[in-house]
C-alpha cells in the first residue's frame, strides 16, 4: 500500500501531492469539539474530495472507539458536486475517533478511459500495455488464491489488445470489478488531516420524557416535608403517565442563614423550609441528604423502585453553596471575598441573594475545588444515579465544565449531564460542544409558528444538530410562561404535544399535569406560592388533570421509533399563521408521523396542509392512510394537499401515522 | 500585564479559564488559507468573544506586516449577540498577519456594577474599598504625569464612600473613563489562538478592465503576423475605449509537430500558424518570443508604451509543451511517458491533442520543473510583467500553486495571478484560496436574472468574498455565448453592462467590440474563424462597432469609486424578470449607484424597482436625484419605488448615480 500523505499540503518535498479532503461534516468548530451521537446510530460522514485533473478517486472512513488500537473501514460513495458521503454504525457507549482516507484508484482511472477509448474507436494497444503494469501492480497485494485469476486477466489483455471489443467485455466483467474492489491501487493516498471525536452516548441521551419534581411536595402532610418513602409511593402514577425518567430538585441540607420565605421573601420564619438551592448547613453539603428526606439508604431504595419500574432518577446539581455549608468553614478559600475579609454572597447587581454563597473557580486553590465538584458527581453516580441536570453553568468557567464532564464520562460514559443555561444563544452552545449531553432550549418562549419553525430548524437542520441536543421542558419552576397562564387546558395540551413531539427529548414540572397555572404577579413567569420556598401537598387526581392524554403522548412517542430521533425533524406547509405541521420518519420511511398542532389555544383553526409525498415514497395519485393515534381515528388521504381542523376544546392537535 | 492566555483552553492547570474567541471573520478554511484585502482597504475584522458571567470584556485586534517584530492594535467594540468588530488598515502591499486579544477589564465591570448599586440604593461602602484596590492596580502601569490624577481619584473615592451620587459623579467623570480606557486593568488575558495571513495586493487586484487580443492579429496584412510594433500602434484605440490591462494571449515560438490548421483542423498545411498555446519550438519556448512578434527589445517597448499610456501588458501562461519545445528534449522526464517509451499527448479521452504535452508536475525530478517554472514567472517579472493570466490551473497539482504563488509573491508582491479555470465550484475556489488574485468565473453562462443574482450573492456576499475575487470576461477565444451569437448589438451591451458594473474587475475579448458573433456551428460557443488557428486582419472601426458604449461604461468605472469595489455589491427588488436591478456604495455613501438591465436583448422592457433608501441615508419622504450617467439624463425620484423602462435598441441600462 502506497504511503499516506496528509490532506492538502503544500510547499515542496515529498508530500505535494495530496488529494483535498474538506468540509468534513460532522466536524465541530474545526475538530475542536467532538460530534455526539447514540449507540447503533447510523452515523452520516460527508465530505468534499477532489483533485486536480480528471482522475478517478476512492475514499473511505476509518473510525474506531478512542481506547482501541487499529482501525475500523467504511467505503465513502461519491454523490454529487465532489462531496463523497459514507456511514459507520458506533455500537459502545464510549469514545470514537474517526478520520477519512483518500486516494488515486490507478486501474479505475485506466479502466474508464480505456472504455471510453474503446467506445471513441481509438487506438488502445499502447494503453493495453499500460493497463497490464498497472494489473501486475495489483497482483503483488493479491492472496495466492486470487493470483491465477489475475494472471488470466493479463492473458486475455494481451490477447485482446487489436479487439476493442474484447477489451471492453474484460473492463467490464463483474470478475475484474469484484478483483479491483478488492485490491485497488491506490496512489496519492491521503489521509485526513484531522482525527476528529465523536461522543457515543446510552440512548437515553436522545429519547426520553422527563418528569420533575419537589420530592418534599410528594406527601399528603400540610406544612410538612415528604419524604423519599412518599416520593415511591408516587411512582405508579408517574409510570402510568409513561415517564422515563423522575428528575428531582436539589435533596441536600438545606441553610438557614439567610433562608428565604414563601414566594421568596426576606426574613423566613423559623418553619420556612427554605430553597433547595440554597445547598448546605451543619447537617451537611453536597453529598448528604436533607434529613426530612429520608436518609441514604432511604435515596438508594428510591433510585432501585424508580429503576424496577423502568425509570431512571436524575439528580439538580447545583455547585454553589448557603452560607451554612461545611466549604465555608472548612475551604473559605474557595470563596469571593470582601475587603473586609468575609465571603461575598451572590449578586446581580442591583440584586442580592444573601442564602447563596458563590463558588470561585478562579481562586488560588482552584484545582482543589475543582476535584472536590468532580467528586460530588461521582459520589452520587456511585449511588445509582446516572443523569445530572446541571443548574446555570453559564456562571461558572466553560472550561471547567469540558474538564468535569470529559474527566466523569472516561470512567462512567452512561452519564447524562444536562445543562440548565438560558442565557445567551452562543453561551448555551458553547456549553453543549463542551460536552453536554442535553440542554436546555428556548422552547417555552417559541410559541408562535414562525418562531418555532426558525428556532426548531435551526437546532435540528445547521451544525447545532451534531452536538446540541435540546430538551425541551413544557415549564419550569422558574418558567410559568404566559400562554400557560392564559390558555386554560388547550393551552397545557398544544405545549405537551409541541414538546413531546419536536424534540425525542421533553419534559415537564409536576403540576403541569393538573393544568396548574397560577403566577405570582400579572407579568411574571414565577409560579404563585411556587414549591422552590415552601411545603407544598397536591391533589394529584384533581379536577381537570390532562394525565390520560398525557399518557397517551407518551405511549405514542414510545410506540413509533421516529419520535424517538432528534435530528429528523421536518417542516410541512400549512397556511394557516395558527396551524403548524412537521413530521418525523425513521432513515427507511419504516415509520412515518405527521403532526399537526393548534397554536390556538381559544379557537377552531382549519387549513389545508401539503405533505410532501415524494418524500414518502407515496405517489401523488396514491391513497394512503393517516392514522390519527391521539384519537385512534383513521382517514384515507390521496395527493399533497388535505384539509385538517382542530378544535381546541376537543383535542388540540393531530399526531398521524402514515401508511402507504 | 496580564499574562496572555491561549483562547478556549480546556483541562486542568494554569490556562483554565481564557476567554472564548471563536468565528472570527475573514478566516479562510480555519486560517489554512490567507485572506485577501488591498492596500489602504479598511478590512473589518469580527469574532465571537464571551466568557462565563456577566463580566464587562475588552478586545482588539493585533495586526502587522508578516516581516515585522512588534504588533499594531486597533480596538473591537461589541455590537450584537456576543458579536464584536474592528477595523484595520494595511498600508504596504505585502503579507500581513492578524490575530486577537480578548480580557476581562477588571475596573470597567467594577464601574457598571457600583453604578447599579448607587441607582438601587445599594450599600457600596464595601465595593468602594474594592474599587480603590483596582484604581490602585492601574496606578502601576500609569505614566508619572497620570499618577497625580489616579491619587486624586482614590482620595475622592474614599470622601465618597457614603455618597452614591458622589460615586456616580466620580465613576461618570470623562477623565476617570479617559484613565480606565488608557491604562485597561486586563484579567484573563487571551490571544486568539490562530495567527492569520492576509494577502494585501495592489490597487489593480481588485479594479480594472482587461482587453484580451492576439498579438498576431494587431496589423493590417492579411495572411501574415502582425508585430509588437502593430501591438504599440493599437494602444491609443484601447486606451480611448478606457482599458486597464491588455492581456496578450501566449507570445511565445509555437511547435510544428501536429500544427493544428484553421478551424482546428488536423494535418494544417505549412504556412498555417498554429495555436499559441502549442508552446516551444527550436526557436525556443517559455522564456523565448515568436520571432514572427519580433525581438525581446520589441516586447519590452511594448510594455514601457503601454505603461506609458497608464496600462498594463498581463500574459497568458500555459504550462504545456508542442513537442518541440526545448524541455521535451533537455528534459523529458519532466513528460509523461507510454510504456513504448514515447511522451504521451495532452488527451481527454477518447479526444487527443496531438500537438501538446503536458508536463507530469508530480514526476520524480518535480522540484527541478517546479523550479523551471517559477524561473518563467520570473523572467516575465523582469521584463516588466507583473500580470499573469494563467491557462488551466486545475489539470496542475492544487498545491504546486501555493508554492509558486507564496514563492513568487515573496519577492514580487505586486504580481498578480488570475486564474482561468472554468470547472468544478470548489476545484475553482481551492485554486483562489492556495493564492490567485483574481479568478475567472460562470458569468458567462449566468444570463437568466435569477441565476445572476443567486451567484454574484454567493461570489460576494458569502465568505467567497475573503479569497476569490471574480473577474468577469463577457467573452473569450474559447466562449462566444449563444447569448451572443443571437442577441446582436444589445446583447453585447447588455453583458458590457453587467460585466462592468456587477464586478470591479471585468474583460473583454477583442473583437467584441465590433459586435464579432459568428460560431463555428450552431451549438458551438467556439468562433468561426477562430484567431486561435489562423492569421487574421480586423477592421476595428467597422459599422456597428460599440467602442463608444465601452469607453463611456470604462468613464463611469473610472470616475466612480463605488464601482471600483469588489465586495460591496447589493441586489434590489424588481419584479419583472428581465430587469436586473443592483448597485454599489462607498463605505461612507459618498458615492452611490444603482445600475438596471434589461436582460432581454429583443423587446422594451418596464418596471416598478424598489430601492431601500434607508441604506442611501434618504428618508422615503425626500426628494433624491438619479442621474443616468450612460445617456446624461437627470430625474427627480422620491419614494423607494420608481419606475423604469428600458428599450434594447435604444440603451439596454440605466447606470444611475444616486444623490441626496
Amino acid at each position: 500500500m502506497a504511503k499516506t500523505r496528509k490532506s492538502a499540503q503544500s510547499g515542496a518535498g515529498e508530500e505535494m501531492d495530496g488529494i483535498v479532503i474538506e468540509k468534513v461534516s460532522p466536524e465541530v468548530d474545526g475538530g475542536k469539539f467532538p460530534a455526539k451521537c447514540i449507540v447503533g446510530e447510523m452515523v452520516t460522514v460527508e465530505a468534499d474530495i477532489f483533485k486536480d485533473g480528471h482522475d478517478v478517486l476512492g475514499a473511505c472512513i476509518k473510525f474506531k472507539k478512542k481506547s482501541d488500537e487499529g482501525w475500523d473501514e467504511s467505503p465513502m460513495t461519491f454523490f454529487d458536486n465532489d462531496r463523497w458521503r459514507g456511514t459507520f454504525v458506533p455500537q459502545a457507549n464510549t469514545r470514537y475517533l474517526y478520520t477519512l482516507e483518500a486516494w488515486m484508484d490507478r486501474l479505475l482511472t485506466w479502466c474508464r478511459d480505456t472504455e471510453k477509448k474503446c467506445l471513441g474507436k481509438v487506438d488502445i494497444k499502447s494503453d493495453i500495455l499500460e493497463g497490464i503494469g498497472f494489473v501486475k501492480a495489483m497482483a503483488k497485494s493479491a492472496s495466492e488464491g486470487d493470483k491465477p485469476k489475475i494472471d488470466l486477466l493479463i492473458k486475455n489483455l494481451k490477447l485482446a489488445q487489436d479487439q476493442p471489443e474484447k477489451v471492453l467485455a474484460l473492463i467490464r466483467d463483474q470478475n475484474f470489478l469484484k478483483l479491483m474492489a478488492k485490491y485497488p491501487l491506490k496512489e496519492h493516498l491521503t489521509a485526513y488531516d484531522k482525527t476528529l471525536e465523536m461522543v457515543v452516548d446510552r440512548s437515553c441521551a436522545e429519547f426520553g420524557a422527563w418528569y420533575e419534581l419537589f420530592p418534599r411536595s410528594q406527601g399528603k402532610i400540610p406544612n410538612k416535608s415528604a419524604t423519599f418513602k412518599d416520593c415511591i409511593a408516587r411512582i405508579p402514577d408517574i409510570k402510568k403517565m409513561g415517564f422515563d425518567i423522575i428528575y428531582l430538585t436539589p435533596i441536600h441540607p438545606i441553610g438557614l442563614t439567610n433562608r428565604k420565605g414563601p414566594n421568596n421573601t426576606l426574613n423566613a420564619d423559623r418553619n420556612a423550609p427554605g430553597s433547595p438551592w440554597a445547598i448546605g448547613s451543619e447537617l451537611g453539603g453536597h453529598k448528604a441528604i436533607h434529613p426530612e428526606l429520608g436518609t441514604m439508604k432511604d435515596f438508594e431504595d428510591y433510585v432501585r423502585a424508580a429503576r424496577e419500574n423502568g425509570m431512571e432518577i436524575a439528580l439538580d446539581i447545583a455547585f454553589q453553596c448557603s452560607p451554612d455549608h461545611p466549604y465555608a468553614k472548612e475551604h473559605p478559600e474557595w470563596f469571593y471575598h470582601l475587603p473586609d475579609g468575609t465571603i461575598r454572597y451572590a449578586e446581580n447587581p442591583p440584586k442580592k441573594y444573601e442564602d447563596i454563597y458563590p463558588l470561585d473557580f478562579n481562586c488560588a486553590d482552584r484545582q482543589a475545588l475543582w476535584d472536590e465538584m468532580k467528586s460530588i458527581i461521582v459520589f452520587w453516580i456511585e449511588k445509582g444515579v446516572k443523569i445530572f441536570r446541571v443548574d446555570n453553568p453559564h456562571t461558572k468557567p466553560l472550561s471547567f465544565w469540558k474538564w468535569l464532564i470529559d474527566g466523569v464520562q472516561k470512567d462512567h460514559p452512561e452519564t447524562i449531564f444536562f445543562a440548565e443555561a438560558f442565557t445567551r444563544p452562543k453561551v448555551m452552545k458553547y456549553l453543549a460542544k463542551s460536552g453536554f449531553t442535553q440542554s436546555y432550549t428556548y422552547f417555552t418562549w417559541r410559541n408562535a409558528k414562525a418562531e418555532l419553525r426558525q428556532y426548531f430548524e435551526e437546532l435540528t437542520q445547521t451544525d447545532m444538530k451534531d452536538y446540541y441536543r435540546g430538551n425541551l421542558f413544557a415549564n419550569t419552576p422558574d418558567i410559568l410562561h404566559e400562554f400557560l397562564q392564559t390558555g386554560g387546558r388547550p393551552a397545557f395540551q398544544i405545549r405537551l404535544v409541541l414538546a413531546a413531539t419536536l424534540s425525542s427529548s421533553y419534559g415537564i414540572y409536576s403540576g403541569f399535569e393538573l393544568c396548574e397555572n397560577k403566577a405570582k404577579a400579572p407579568a411574571s413567569e414565577e409560579y404563585l406560592d411556587s414549591e422552590k420556598y415552601q411545603y407544598k401537598v397536591w391533589d394529584w387526581n384533581r379536577a381537570d388533570h390532562i394525565k390520560e392524554f398525557i399518557a397517551k403522548v407518551n405511549q405514542i412517542r414510545a410506540s413509533n421509533p421516529a419520535l424517538q430521533l432528534y435530528k429528523n425533524l421536518e417542516f410541512h406547509h400549512s397556511s394557516n399563521e395558527a396551524i403548524l405541521c412537521y413530521g418525523k420518519r425513521t432513515r427507511d420511511n419504516g415509520n412515518m408521523v405527521v403532526v399537526t398542532v393548534n397554536l390556538d389555544p381559544f379557537r377552531v383553526q382549519e387549513d389545508q396542509i401539503c405533505l410532501p409525498l415524494w418524500k414518502f415514497g407515496i405517489e401523488d395519485w396514491q391513497t394512503y392512510q393517516v392514522h390519527d393515534l391521539l384519537n385512534n381515528k383513521k382517514y384515507s388521504w390521496k395527493g399533497p394537499s388535505n384539509y385538517v381542523r382542530l378544535d381546541p376544546q376537543v383535542t388540540p392537535a393531530h399526531i398521524f401515522l402514515i401508511k402507504k
